[in-house]
């Protein structure tokens, strides 16, 4: 039979844009081939592509039903998602028996891995180009399994996380074809004759790779390890979190339905879903037959997954405490501005907001006059009060609360010191049972080992510390030994020193994290962009991996020669 | 000070070798900077190269002396190599204080990370030219420690480590240059001005790399871990095996000259010599100043180091069971001669050297006419026995043994089964303590489970296993269970069919192994070409890297990013 989509199909959609996602990665300038903007999609903007009312109307159609993958192996079906803005999304997804699911998933590597490296790349690139046209399908899907708000939702969870597969999908082959396919070698041996072999090289995977999906950002955390794995010749099952099965599931869908027109086993791409309290992901990690793990979650499941699954290439991001070294600024409003914007993204719930506001006990010099410490954690507090003092657009920036743990820390965190700014509750209209929380700022004591306490572990919410430190000097030794012992995704400062600015730059070159200096205008530390930032550096402990470098990709599959007598 | 190895210097020397070295290992064809020729050194060789008698008096005017290497920490001396060919090599070397030389090491990391990717390839490879003008001296220390025969340790301690040390510098400065040093970022926002960020990327080394040396191949199997993590910005602290220290620790004083005359640290590489049973390797691999190891040995250790050592990337080269599928050749005295040559070069001391023949018990049909099991063992046993009758030519091609390990299990490998060619004492004239020994081979029958202990383990040495299998198709399967439970190094195969061609060269790229087809010439399993060929897979448990790919260089450093408002 025929594939419905032929590689040289495949080619002439897809090509030019790997080739110009190559270009990018080399360059780090801005590139992105899915637009941002709601209105790029449906009448008039991207061909085939759902409009906002057409990407709602496939997001409800899909609730209250049982969405059937076709899977072998299916023993039963599970669901139970609610949105943390209160409905029941009441989608069933087959239940899998591993020990039929996971064999039937090898069948089709060795098509996969004689596809060769192009047509794999391709293959992946029309799978994201067919969810960019559903981008506000999934829109609606990770907002109502993240908790974050449409707009955000909309962008991270779609074209954003489009990048991130895409980006991987780059380095995935480029990585492989590093090696040509064939080679001639010959060796001169004096005035006997050459010594001469035929070599093939052939990019092998290692074999089934495992999606462990996290609760806030299903596609944007999932979709690198997703497609790495894949476009490097390796079946992948995704495991979502159950709180997010949705997003993820729909990208099986997807993928399966894409596989099989290219005239692949779809079965390269499964999905497994989990009864509640059934913790697949612990059983799954240790067969033999997954090669590979993604993981992104808590530092406890993160640290079991890299001493356990030694059978398997891990990767995985972890907890981290984000600090923020404010020394001095030659733009006081713009600092507020960022940093109250930073906090309050989705509730302060992405693994890159700023946790810890390193600031000197006697203040700071800006260019709105000296600042003390008090004035500093009242105007950041200020700030952030004005940012979100209406209620709609408090909505749409903080998004609901993911779950009920959330809550409570947020709650706990306000008995930890005085408290600088108080979280407000926000009245949700359209979903009444959201739980919707303004960001805490409490003010801490550096030097004080019970402050530490607080401030040295993640407190994952919209919960901030100002944290006084005697000096500068002492911020950034802080800094280091907060980034060595418990690891970040980001790292902010604010100077006009240059002492300072390189001494912030030692560290995180000396302790590995990614850095942002005097960040006051539209871009945010918790924010990176695919082809040009790198999320996390893997080099310390929140995260043994970046998104994305050749390390994410290299691993995945092995190159195996076969050499004959010429 | 002016370093005397400017920038500018280093470029005009080297950057035409690293372009070279460069297009190499993207086309895979036959390149070496690296003469293996021994009248290609010295007068009329290469300028500044020590000949033939130049490098044999060097070598001699190191043994019974002290090699001080200038290196802080130094709290004593320590030494007592004895040549497998029998001489004391009486060198003494410095022991360390730990808790000094591991602090000092870092202190030039900042400016060798300054540095940048190029310079540092640069330094590597002058680094490595010295040591290629003195390869002579390496030649006979390398023979002196492995127990290989000298033109053997001059040509794979000599060129073909070299090549493989340029290989990893390769790999490294490319991987290092995939981001660029710098680049502008500018995001429209519609009407409004754009988004623009001024970012840095910078190539950071991990911290201290540990390379744990090993017997036989000190060189060969050191310099690729040694000059990756060195190029990458690590400081590297080269640990040798007890009896393999002499050849490490020349390597070690030349790199600290070449890094004190370009301008850098020379404690950036340090030699960690240990006292007898001191073990050092234990301790030094969970310090947490050690975030790299390269170790070639023992399954027990290289488990225990991917185990324990969780501070580190650890690269592990192990034990592994070599399998050639002899099912059918037009060949047969080829493949008689090529297999005879593989088992014999270096006693078969080689982590490359076939121990399993798996031949069909009722014979293979070849251009000789058809030939019986016995028949097959009979004519591989004779064949090695034609190549090895001669004495002289035997020590040429065996070399010693290494260790009295080696000679033990030797002898208890003779009471594994039928022996089909007895291993033979080869007196040695000019070193009457060398222990000389033509390699055993024992007929195994592959059904039964007790032979199957005997070839399911390796035997390392001058010991094969003539595998009797009930068909082609059991010795695939047989194949692929070896490669999966024990790992491989190497796979060959000879045959005349395309499809057990077919089936051998599938298991390989299923369980990852690299393949030798039908040699039957003056290329051996056994050998690899550093730029063309990969040394083990990286994807079975033989290995869990390769020599030399992505891989292998991309996780000893992290990008560290430090992005600006512009």
């Amino acid at each position: 039979m025929a594939a419905e989509l032929s590689p040289q199909l495949l080619s002439e959609k897809h090509r030019p844009t790997l080739d110009q996602a190559l270009d990018a990665v080399r360059t780090r300038a801005y590139w992105s081939p899915h637009p941002e903007h709601p209105k790029a999609y449906g009448d008039g903007g991207a061909p085939g592509s759902l409009s906002a009312a057409e990407g709602k109307a496939a997001f409800d159609a899909v609730l209250h039903t049982r969405l059937d993958l076709g899977q072998p192996g299916t023993d039963g079906w599970t669901g139970g998602e609610v949105s943390p803005y209160g409905p029941e999304l009441g989608v069933e997804y087959p239940h899998a028996d591993l020990d039929v699911l996971l064999p039937a998933m090898r069948a089709g590597m060795a098509a996969w891995r004689e596809a060769g490296p192009e047509t794999r790349a391709l293959v992946c690139l029309e799978i994201l180009s067919r969810i960019s046209a559903r981008t506000h399908e999934f829109g609606h899907a990770v907002m109502h399994t993240s908790g974050q708000a449409f707009m955000m939702a909309f962008q991270a969870g779609g074209p954003h996380a489009q990048d991130r597969g895409l980006e991987a999908v780059t380095y995935a082959y480029e990585e492989q074809i590093r090696t040509p396919r064939t080679a001639d070698w010959s060796k001169p041996q004096g005035k006997r004759d050459p010594l001469q072999l035929h070599k093939s090289f052939i990019a092998a995977g290692r074999g089934i790779a495992l999606l462990i999906g996290c609760n806030t950002f299903p596609t944007w955390n999932g979709y690198p390890g997703l497609f790495a794995s894949l476009a490097t010749g390796n079946p992948v099952l995704v495991k979502p979190h159950p709180r997010a099965v949705l997003p993820l599931a729909l990208t099986v869908q997807v993928a399966r339905d894409v596989l099989s027109e290219a005239g692949f086993d779809p079965n390269l791409v499964c999905l497994a879903a989990e009864r509640p309290g059934e913790g697949i992901a612990k059983t799954l990690a240790v067969r033999p037959e997954i090669r590979i793990i993604d993981y992104t979650g808590s530092t406890a499941f993160g640290d079991w997954l890299e001493a356990n699954a030694r059978q398997a290439q891990v990767y995985t991001e972890k907890a981290g405490v984000n600090t923020i070294v404010v020394d001095s600024t030659d733009d006081y409003r713009g600092m507020l501005a960022n940093l109250a914007f930073s906090l309050s993204l989705y509730s302060g719930q992405m693994c890159t907001t700023p946790q810890n506001l390193l600031i000197p006990r006697d203040g700071i010099t800006t260019d709105a006059g000296d600042k003390t410490y008090d004035e500093v954690a009242g105007d950041i507090a200020a700030s952030v009060t004005g940012l979100l003092g209406d209620d709609a657009r408090a909505n749409a920036l903080l998004g609901a609360l993911v779950n009920p743990e959330v809550k409570a820390r947020l709650e706990a965190a306000a008995g930890l010191g005085e408290i600088a700014l108080a979280s407000r509750e926000v009245p949700n209209p359209e979903f009444p049972d959201a739980v919707v929380r303004t960001p805490l700022v409490v003010k801490l004591d550096g030097t004080k080992p019970d402050d530490g306490a607080a401030y040295l572990s993640e407190c994952f919410g919209p919960v901030a510390f100002a944290v006084a430190v005697d000096s500068t000097a002492d911020a950034v030794e802080l800094l280091r030994r907060t980034i060595r012992d418990k690891g970040a995704m980001t790292v902010g400062a604010y100077t006009t020193s240059p002492d300072v600015e390189r001494a912030v730059e030692d560290v995180c070159l000396e302790e590995s994290a990614q850095l942002s200096l005097n960040l006051t205008g539209g871009v945010y530390v918790n924010q990176t962009a695919a082809f040009s930032d790198f999320h996390g550096s893997g080099g310390n402990p929140a995260a043994n991996s970046a998104l994305c470098d050749g390390a994410f990709v290299s691993n995945r599959f092995r190159m195996v020669e076969v050499r004959r007598q010429a």
